[in-house]
């Protein structure tokens, strides 16, 4: 039967602006679902699906910015008999009249009459009674009408955005959100991804003598582990050999309960295309089947109409080499899927930096992994980035520390090497932790 | 009482770099303590406390990197026999003779004899058999010795550092300590964190109808979050009131279990230092009480011996307002806690931005919330940032979307501005997930 695999592959190579144009075409294509949840911890890394509006002003009512004395403005310098005392949750329920104050902390809210507040610093103490509290001061410089005060609703008006249409919930939205004792948020639904590892040389990462041929499978661990850091809803699929009755029963099976299934392996030539062949059997139609890329060419993309609310399942059926398969991921599963769950920026964010050593380039876009360095205080220039050893994608060490992916362009004519102190563009790899 | 409350700040403003300083030798002081770990997904975003070193080759045994067939080099072009099928997961136990190949996928084991590799495309097809599997293939090319191979150990040899020491585990890592069934690692012991809320006013976020004068508690969910999204182990300790007797049994409880305590509010003057008075009450030293820094300026840090494994307990005192609280912790604790976790960089990543308005520099250095676009393929330039909305520190709105934190220096004499596209250096905060 090998007599019929195809000598070249049947699958044009895309370029790699098309196949990102694919990818997102995907993503537009497939409708995102809204669910209400409890504001808890669970809802971080969440992407609202509203607008979140406050339903009070803050501060409810006008509130000192200083630690002070609150005072009628014109009243100006001189002596001030204090009648009472306005601290955060403790409100003064009397008035301030001219020649009077209230002694007032950061927070505390301006008592009646009161106009203004005058900073400790700019008062003197001329009396105090037996408990010690102040009965008497001197403001020593005039303020103005509204100075140290927080004008009800100066920071948030009521119905004001707080936390705006396609925010994801950081701490500081969460922050918000609990200040506003707001409870319940509509959310984008995550999809859920299913990673499956394919190959018949495969064997679990728990054992321990592996026979000869045979090869502990680090692609499921490690791109569960990838999905994981960015919070995705991820399930480890397991693994399969590669025959067609065993691929086509694994993604039956996944397929009824997964959005999106993260495939390695069975997608070369030599790998007589397995998954490509499953994925036409079961009725995807193959989007791409080969990318101009390094590492990744054999990247295959597959969509399948689907009853189910998202309309649309996707396969991505990467190579099965760590370095190719860890590097599509990023470059197209982490997208879809932010996209799917509703992220506004679905691409990893692209930085300049310049490179520590010359890089040859390819005859084909390369993604190569690096790490960078600090820039110094006194540097206004790019970060710097150092290639992480040994770029061959079979080579799983090349990852180890990479926080960065360059972005290579192909080989031209005039231009077949970046030298050392270029500039060249680099994908932050948030999920790395390092940053 | 209030008399006796100094009208001035008894705590001298640190500089910065000396704050920054002080943090830094509070780290070298506390060992880090080293466990050993299941290599399971709670591994994910650990730091290894050894040198992770292979047992064995990375390929075991010599293997294609192609799909093709296995020759001898010199055998040079012409028909060759196909002998039999090497494909990963599947050994060829015979050898390759002059004038014979096997056909061989990536990932195959070269069979004894062989000593390259010729890519598919490079040969035509001949005979086959009644199976179609191929039994006369023409070599149209010739290949050198070694050409597809990868040597036993290629990658990663017996005995080669596979995960460096001191190195987080991301997906990366994950992976490779998988593909070696590497199932026990040492790592750090992550310190245990508590944060409390101080402040009388403070109610639950959970109230509904928050009475006037009260504000609801949004610093400890905020803070929780931001530690939870740096993956630290991180407790909520609750609200207490602004009195001796109650911070006093609150911080005793906290310490019993926590190696950090990242408490709110009651360090400014007008909240009389209720804070600081606690901590010297309870034998803790000061290390500083005000950095001169906006947001953030009463930020106040304390340590006391411990009969821990720690050896050291720190109280990380930050102001009560959301966006000094926020501020200060990415500033101060996320480093410690970095730190004390075993990390190697412990602060965060700064790059040079250009700023997408002027921006008027105030008395004190200034942390100023932004967001930042992303760099355009043609465009060889810094990131250019935007400055979140509102900026002052009681404002918790201005968090809201931030990617980064602009650090511009103080005014000076000949500098009072910076104007728009002015470099400025942006720390990035990845926790944000918006990276």
């Amino acid at each position: 039967m090998a007599a019929h695999h195809p000598r070249e592959s049947q699958w044009p190579k895309k370029e790699l602006p098309e196949a990102r144009k694919i990818m997102k075409q995907i993503g537009a294509q497939i409708p995102r679902i809204v669910e209400s949840i409890q504001v808890d911890w669970s809802a971080l890394g969440r992407v609202v699906a509203e607008e979140v509006k406050s339903s009070e002003d803050m501060p409810p009512v006008a509130a000192s910015t200083k630690d002070g004395y609150a005072v009628i403005a014109h009243d100006g310098i001189g002596l001030k008999k204090m009648v009472g005392v306005s601290l955060a949750g403790n409100i003064y329920q009397g008035a301030v009249e001219i020649g009077k104050c209230v002694r007032i902390s950061t927070g505390g809210i301006i008592p009646e009459g009161a106009d203004a507040v005058i900073m400790r610093e700019y008062t003197e103490l001329v009396r105090q009674d037996q408990q010690s509290e102040e009965t008497e001061i001197i403001c020593k410089q005039a303020v103005q009408v509204g100075e140290n005060i927080r004008l009800p609703g100066s920071d948030v008006r009521s119905s004001d955005v707080i936390v705006p249409f396609e925010a994801q919930i950081g701490s500081a939205e969460f922050g918000i959100l609990n200040a506003f004792g707001i409870r319940t948020i509509k959310v984008y639904k995550k999809p859920v991804v299913t990673v499956i590892s394919t190959g018949s040389e495969l064997v679990s990462p728990m054992v321990e003598n592996v026979p000869l041929g045979m090869v502990r499978d680090s692609n499921a661990p490690q791109l569960v582990a990838l999905f994981k850091e960015h919070g995705f809803n991820v399930i480890d699929g397991g693994r399969v050999v590669d025959d067609k009755e065993g691929l086509d029963k694994k993604l039956t099976e996944c397929l009824e309960h997964s959005d999106v299934i993260v495939t390695t392996g069975g997608v070369s030539m030599g790998e007589q295309d397995y998954m490509k062949n499953a994925l036409l059997h079961l009725g995807f139609k193959i989007e791409f089947g080969r990318v101009s890329m390094k590492p990744g060419l054999p990247c295959t993309v597959a969509t399948r109409e689907s009853a189910s609310e998202r309309k649309l399942k996707v396969v991505l059926a990467l190579p099965g080499n760590p370095a190719s398969a860890w590097v599509c991921s990023h470059l197209f599963a982490v997208p879809l899927i932010r996209d799917m769950s509703g992220y506004r920026r679905i691409n990893h964010t692209k930085i300049n930096v310049r490179i520590a050593q010359d890089i040859k380039l390819g005859d084909r876009p390369e993604f190569v992994r690096a790490f960078i360095e600090q820039v110094g205080d006194e540097d206004d220039g790019h970060p710097i980035a150092h290639v992480t050893k040994n770029q061959i994608s079979s080579n799983i060490g090349n990852l180890v520390g990479a926080q960065v992916l360059l972005e290579l362009n192909a080989a031209s004519a005039d231009k077949t090497v970046v030298p050392k102190n270029g500039l060249v563009k680099a994908l932050i790899l948030s999920s790395n932790g390092n940053f």
